[in-house]
């Protein structure tokens, strides 16, 4: 799986059938320890309703397709979870 | 999935016989936040018109072989919207 | 496969149901021969009781999958193995 | 899918018995709009008769698995068409 | 598929069930023109008896599981074939 930071939403009035009602977020990837490599930006889906800023946990592939609703869905990445934050005197995980 | 913008179609005369037919465009990937760092050039198959030029929704590997037609196609990604560009007043999702 | 090495865990007290009670560790890849060259994180369920700092053998993709209570789970990577690492006066396999 | 051009083609004495009479080129990829970035070299399977220096149209993943006679075959990588290139006049898609 | 040199091998004393007996192969993928392009390391299951410093053929994902004896592994990368080598005054493939 990968870590991310939802950017913002993006609309598709044309579309697959299957993508109907999906709501499809903008994620960067925190994939590096040195935040100045750029992260790669990619699209997932979202069932738990991450929110724009939250750090996620996402997973790819097949996996993407196990949850209900997804089943026969075109995707290839899913929000799986949303990372809890630590404190800031603990120190964050990214930044 | 990945965004991308579609640059131009491609043509194979001799191709394997599930092929026939579909629609093969030539994508950039917009996959960084700087447009310098040179995205990355794929090819997708389209089933709902894309047209050269347009911003589109990009799903990979076996997720690509969902949609109606595709189930025996050898196809590993395919375009599955085309994405609504912002105003430019309120700023595009990428330029 | 790859080798990587357990950095934390990391908790989502929001997430797929699926994802319930599963491990999660944030890995660093050890895939380049120069330690210099930065390895991606990426986030692997541990089934097998890898602990921060444990060298450890990871399988992308379906693979993920196969191991028993992971079928219906939606991951991507798993810890398969903690590799033994060799005496300092043999030379290490990393570091 | 991807764009590559065959280099060569290489033997393998000792292999997979699911190998045997498969042909097996190596293909160097054609992904970025820079010539001068170093395109990766995979190999590719070919059942369509693609010969050295032409640009094909290659699909990964079980995609390659899709094609007749290669169900049971433990390829990642099949090449499903020849890209017919432009006249010289016209500008080709590389070089 | 990659092509890649054998490293060397390594051991897991504490791993999944379904990994045991399996000999584990550490590879170094030569999938660049330059050399000086560092390869990934990557590892990879071996069921045809390939030696260290061997050149060999490796396929990835669900293709890994094609063969006798991994359908249950959770392997996602083994050696397929090892590559006969031009002699010196033809040139070698690599190096």
């Amino acid at each position: 799986m990968k870590i991310g930071r939802v950017i913002d939403s993006i609309w598709c009035t044309r579309k697959e059938d299957e993508l109907r009602g999906l709501k499809l977020l903008r994620v960067k990837l925190l994939n590096r320890e040195k935040e100045s490599e750029n992260g790669e930006i990619i699209v997932a889906t979202d069932l738990i309703g991450a929110g724009i800023g939250e750090l996620v946990l996402l997973t790819n592939g097949s996996a993407a397709r196990r949850s209900e609703g997804l089943e026969n869905a075109p995707v290839d990445c899913i929000i799986i979870g949303i990372i809890d934050e630590k404190n800031e005197d603990e120190g964050d995980i990214h930044e």
